[in-house]
């Protein structure tokens, strides 16, 4: 017997040993403490839907981002699947928001306009319409426990807020964090309000009541965090839908102490990756509760990356323009779906879009969907769960009340273009013909193949005319 | 006892059971095969360098490409360490090889000129230098076998080849794949010498014998691929350095048949994803032959990405131009460092450059750098192995002869700026006070912060002074 081979030997029964010993440890273990047993699966789902304000489809580590560090959300993405065309259903706040949550284009809810092109707190007098069928309500109806965190952007006033729009639960902002900046103060408390955020004289609301006046915005990614931990112990033996619109990183951008200059894309960066482990501990809570196995997650964004704030604002990767834009980095957003056990990993390139959370969640609760009214979200179920192709196949780019673009499969057609808010003209430059990007080849819309592809203008064309057909766009809600 | 606990205590004995049996399966499984012990860790490590071309900083799914699939790749950086400020040392072909072989910027050794930017095949009387000292010339002395595999581009002259450059073995092309266009064709052979590749009559050789005339591009990754499996086949037993500069994805794209039209990245898609299979298939013989746990691989590019090509051409993800420009997207490439055991899991924001692994590598395989002479490379193993800071600090951005900007930390400034290749005038623009950029805040070089820090353009122009005080630089070989 050589060394080498005595070696192997020793090690090897060494191996055998630890087996044993586990085995044995394993068994006095089990003895001891019995397996909790997760919620049973054949009860609904929890649903956690956590909406990130303004992030760029670049400003993730895992979508490429050199300096942000995002160790939670590229594990979620690793764990679970990652969409890399995924789109938010318009360009800015509000639009974005009642489509998540309506299942529907904002142009069928009033929920956007031209000009004003969000709803403004203190000032608006519109609001989320009593008769659209939000997924809080019809979850709410099955018996779902519903809590809405974070920032709402549906309407100020009472009827409009969350608690009376199917969430049980409220806590958070009623709009935009820059929303009710303040005109009225000595000039020399400029740099103390400004450092503690009191220069926005937001309400911070429980339910609806005001409980912070201005809202001392560093806490607020904290806050949001506690209370979303405190939803969900609460809340572990029933089903439940958590949505979570964050405030940030829309500006101006605060970040809790413990954050603060801890990043090296600076503050916009301690502000991502605050909101980074925000979501670790919620996914955290989840398993700590034993509920992860029963809960999809999903982790996405309103809109793309505010340019035109500098370095204050995030970056769409090598995506064309930002938020405010029917340009890709307008309205590509990151995608990522988690549900351990569920979901296995993978990257999906196929089509999605927020407005799917609606049908995706709704026929996981076994909740029927409306049927008196048009729905444009689509059950994102067979790519989900089985890996099957995406069921959704285009995408109308709206801007305020206008079609701009429609995707249809790989190809991208512009009927109307216009950069990012604040970069350049806000008039629209109409094309005739149109321009046709292929996205997948040219995700960044350098290359218009508009003689290339003329059958392809002509089915995105008829789709736009078989879409304005059945479409009754009530008066806007945003200019009330 | 209850339903729950019942199934509880019938689960614990299952698992139990199972233990047990797989401890008794791993004794009888030890028994019959005792392990294979890996490559003694006193014997010096081999390195694997797959250096592709013109491959972009964006081209990589874990560097945020929606459509290409790199699932080696990703997983290569996963499990090793991903730079995401790794740079070439020039932001063109000749040059950026000469730099990573020699670890010393190509002004030294006269690899650069403003034109010509390369050594063209069969034209150039110049190559690399016989008095520099090449990483296969420093290893081979040391006693490793020593392997180029694809691209060589430091002269086409017997002189200059691979194999009387410290390499034992090549195979591949002496340049570029678009080098030697034939003009010399009856017209409607086109279609078919486009086809097949024909169109361009370049040299596939083996040491110095010209084995295949034209080559046939389509099957290069697959040949190279072959001859690197059976390199590390034939050499598993003593150390080796590994070089495999790819021909793709450099223009024209050609992929084997197995991979074209598989991507939904069209062809150029195609390319790097045959790229990625190539790189997974050199891990699983590493991996075969037992020497992956002795290995240091690391795959980069040689440049930014070629705009101008179109969809031919690859992305360099958020950052600015590509190829030929000294804005980010020219030489800030992708830098991933994989050698299980040795590398710990993780993502590196700090600086790196190719021209480091001639010391990286001297360094590990035990050889004195040579010391009559500057290096410019610097030993990264403080980070690769013990997780510090990156040793390297500072980056010159050489355009041919020029340095035209600085990175110093997070700061970079620029002296004169030119767009990629093809993309707008060839003339430097000169900047007086230079621009400023912080990268880690704004990698995408939007922001000129030369007002806010001119202590930083000062240290940098000192930087430069004591840089060029030293410089010694002989005539181009490229001019010759």
């Amino acid at each position: 017997m050589d060394q080498q081979t005595r070696t192997c030997s020793r090690d090897m029964f060494r191996i055998i040993a630890m087996l044993l010993v586990a085995a044995t440890a394993a068994l006095v273990f089990q003895l001891i403490y019995p397996p909790r047993v997760e919620a049973a699966s054949d009860q609904h789902p929890n649903f956690v839907i956590i909406f990130a304000d303004d992030l760029g489809y670049g400003d993730l580590g895992c979508q490429g981002h050199p300096t942000i560090r995002t160790p939670n959300l590229d594990r979620l993405a690793a764990e679970g699947q990652r969409w890399t065309s995924f789109y938010s259903a318009a360009s800015v706040c509000t639009p974005s928001r009642a489509a998540l949550l309506t299942g529907r284009l904002p142009i069928r809810s009033g929920m956007c306009a031209e000009q004003p092109r969000v709803l403004g707190s203190g000032i608006s007098k519109g609001g989320i319409p009593a008769d659209e069928i939000l997924l809080s309500e019809a979850l709410k109806e099955k018996g779902y426990a519903t809590g809405c965190i974070g920032k709402w952007h549906l309407g100020h006033l009472p009827q409009y807020m969350p608690t009376n729009n199917g969430f049980d639960f409220f806590y958070g902002l009623d709009a935009s964090n820059d929303h009710n900046l303040r005109h009225d103060y000595p000039k020399d408390q400029f740099p103390e309000l400004r450092r503690t955020s009191a220069l926005w004289n937001n309400k911070l609301y429980r339910n609806l009541e005001v409980v912070e006046q201005p809202a001392d915005q560093r806490t607020l990614t904290r806050h949001y965090t506690e209370e979303a931990v405190q939803f969900i112990e609460q809340h572990k033996n029933k089903p439940f839908l958590l949505y979570m619109p964050h405030t940030f990183p829309h500006t101006p951008l605060f970040a809790s102490e413990k954050f603060q200059g801890t990043s090296q894309r600076g503050l916009y960066g301690d502000v991502v990756e605050e909101l980074d482990w925000s979501v670790g501990t919620v996914i955290d809570a989840l398993k700590q509760q034993n509920v992860a196995r029963n809960t999809l997650v999903v982790f996405t964004s309103d809109n793309g990356p505010w340019l035109i704030r500098g370095e204050k604002g995030g970056s769409a990767g090598l995506l064309r323009e930002g938020k405010g834009s029917t340009w890709e980095g307008g309205m590509r957003v990151p995608g990522i779906f988690w549900w351990p056990g569920r979901i296995e990993p993978a990257t999906v390139r196929d089509i999605g879009c927020t407005m799917d959370l609606f049908n995706t969640c709704l026929a996981l609760a076994g909740v029927e969907r409306p049927d008196d009214r048009i729905i444009d979200g689509i059950d994102l179920a067979p790519t989900l769960f089985e890996g099957k192709p995406s069921p959704r196949d285009h995408m109308f780019f709206y801007r305020g009340t206008e079609i701009h673009a429609v995707r249809k499969g790989a190809y991208k057609v512009h009927f109307l273009t216009r950069p990012a808010f604040g970069r350049g003209s806000d008039q629209p430059i109409p094309h005739d013909p149109p321009l046709l990007y292929d996205l997948d080849e040219d995700p960044s819309e350098r290359l218009n193949f508009a003689d290339k592809y003329p059958n392809v203008i002509a089915d995105v064309q008829a789709l736009v005319k078989s879409h304005r057909a059945n479409l009754v766009a009530p008066p806007s809600e945003l200019t009330k």
